[in-house]
């Protein structure tokens, strides 16, 4: 890193470093008519609905770029939002990015982050049309809006679960949570010792959930091909009891969980074992997983029972009998609903 | 102040908060179907052509809360929004608001700033669709998008500015910056010696100017009823030399301004004269008068002649005569785009 350029942004200047990060984008979305470069962006939706979904993210609170490489991140960043498109059952078409920047980094550190974030657009296909670019006195500050597209009527929202719906998963949960507590212990340990090499080898995939998530789209192909259409659906960024809990009491409904169902990978499992903690709580209360939480009618669990990609985790139950989880020896405990409390956190 | 109530944030969480603040919304127009509380807003713009804007703003770089209200910041935070929307010669539907909060703002606090959110919404017609809420280290950031709608044709980009077209303002300029120069004095004052009263009589419109800017809807109805549709048009936020060169670089034109025909109110005037500056630089590079500068084809003059919220200050000409200021005494200069170089500044 030490032996890298590093071109003050002070050498662009701001309108500079927006035609530095923006003039080779080119539009791919035809509802894209017109991007970066005026007032605003200029979208053509035509016939179909559109959604529009928003995240803020601080370094310091969301990141520590101590340990997350700048192209990650914005790779990150532009993943969890196009997360949220897919999770209403509609497909992402264009993201605002704007952020603020402290005198640490130089051009070629945003380069970076913008790469990640390029690198997203073209997986997804995605456009960047707008954004901002300011200042910070303190750190990096990245805020992604993401617009997309669904066909009238087809929009899932998280208040459509009903009695005796099955409750899924796509993917497996936990693994983000276990990937970061692994960054965490091994940036104490540079923090004590900066020669150590740290201890990452066997782990590439939780390291992976973290630092490089994926959202789902070929799981709303699957059931678009399946002919199923949830009932209720989330994406689980704040952990699986969160996001339950916002599908719960949005629908008015309760569910049962069994925690032998929960899809944990081996890495996820066998980090846990090595820090001693139960993996049920990375899954429950971790985050980030950015996988799919869903309900669909009883009557199609025939079609989805092979799917591996999908697991059903427990049904839908009265609203009175609240959110459980039946454990593997047969006892049933209330979830209890935590997800990154923030604020919280930052209050104590 | 000292004796308002101060409720910690963390008494309400992040999902409270979020509900404290949003679950009064009512949505207004027909395009919101489904506002606050899911992955994402759900927005339905039928056969119109739709417009993305977004802005980012961080205290300390560009608000400072010693002396500028949370209402006002709210407030402003939308209009300086809005303003882009209005200058595509579109209308404002939706926004997306979100903020990240330092532990030093309480529930009442934020109450403030969501009620000066509410109340440019519903001077504007706009509604609250969606956002994110996060806590940060250091001090409040605010990210706002805003949608809005215009059929299929009659947005009015940076890029359509024609030889001999006419260049217009809105209302007066220089007016936000002069604003900030006397509220950056009192507040110097203050901090020398608390028990000053602030001397603010007499300079009521340029501290609104600063501290309450309008967008102008009321000038695209007025050139709708005059039947002229803009050939190009930016909002001037970044001052006239900046915003200018944006219609003219885009539009590869030149332009001639003539001083005497800048907008300029007798408190800008004023109080320009009292600190010893010429309020054209005030006008030229200040900013945030959020004025709509425009450009229309000079047979439009005689409809447009006699409307006294329209200005015109001179007119393009071929791009190698540059952008050009001819002075009260009729020589020539050459205009430098100097803008809010948040970047330079806090690089240098």
């Amino acid at each position: 890193m030490d032996n890298k350029k590093a071109t003050p942004v002070s050498t662009l200047g701001e309108f500079g470093l927006i035609h530095h990060l923006t003039d080779k984008i080119e539009l791919q979305n035809a509802s894209s008519l017109k991007g970066v470069g005026d007032d605003a962006a200029v979208l053509d939706y035509k016939s179909k609905q559109q959604v529009v979904t928003t995240d803020l993210l601080l370094e310091g609170i969301h990141f520590n770029l101590m340990y997350v490489p700048l192209k990650h991140l914005g790779y990150k960043a532009v993943v969890v939002n196009l997360s949220d498109v897919y999770a209403m059952n509609a497909t992402p078409r264009q993201i605002t990015v704007s952020i603020a920047l402290s005198n640490k980094f130089s051009v070629e550190a945003i380069d970076e982050l913008y790469e990640g974030i390029q690198l997203a657009c073209d997986k997804y296909g995605v456009d960047l049309v707008g954004g901002d670019t300011t200042s910070s006195l303190t750190g990096l500050v990245i805020s992604i809006t993401a617009l997309g597209e669904v066909d009238e009527g087809q929009a899932v929202y998280r208040n459509g679960a009903q009695l005796n719906d099955l409750v899924c998963v796509s993917g497996d949960l936990g693994g983000a949570y276990m990937g970061l507590q692994l960054l965490e212990r091994e940036n104490e340990v540079y923090k004590v010792n900066p020669q150590e090499q740290p201890q990452l080898e066997g782990y590439d995939y939780i390291l992976e959930r973290q630092l490089k998530p994926e959202a789902r789209p070929d799981i709303l192909k699957a059931l678009q091909k399946l002919e199923i259409k949830p009932t209720a659906m989330i994406d689980l960024s704040d952990g699986l009891s969160s996001d339950l809990m916002h599908i719960c009491t949005q629908s008015n409904v309760g569910c049962m969980i069994y925690e032998e169902k929960i899809p944990l990978d081996y890495q996820t499992k066998r980090f846990a074992d090595e820090l001693s903690i139960n993996p049920l709580v990375a899954a429950l209360n971790g985050g980030e997983d950015y996988e799919l939480l869903f309900t669909i009618p009883i009557a199609d669990h025939e079609k989805i029972k092979n799917d591996p990609d999908i697991t059903v985790i427990g049904h839908i139950c009265e609203a009175d009998k609240g959110l459980n989880l039946v454990t593997g020896m047969g006892s049933t405990i209330e979830l209890q609903a935590q997800g990154w409390n923030h604020l919280k956190k930052n209050e104590e």
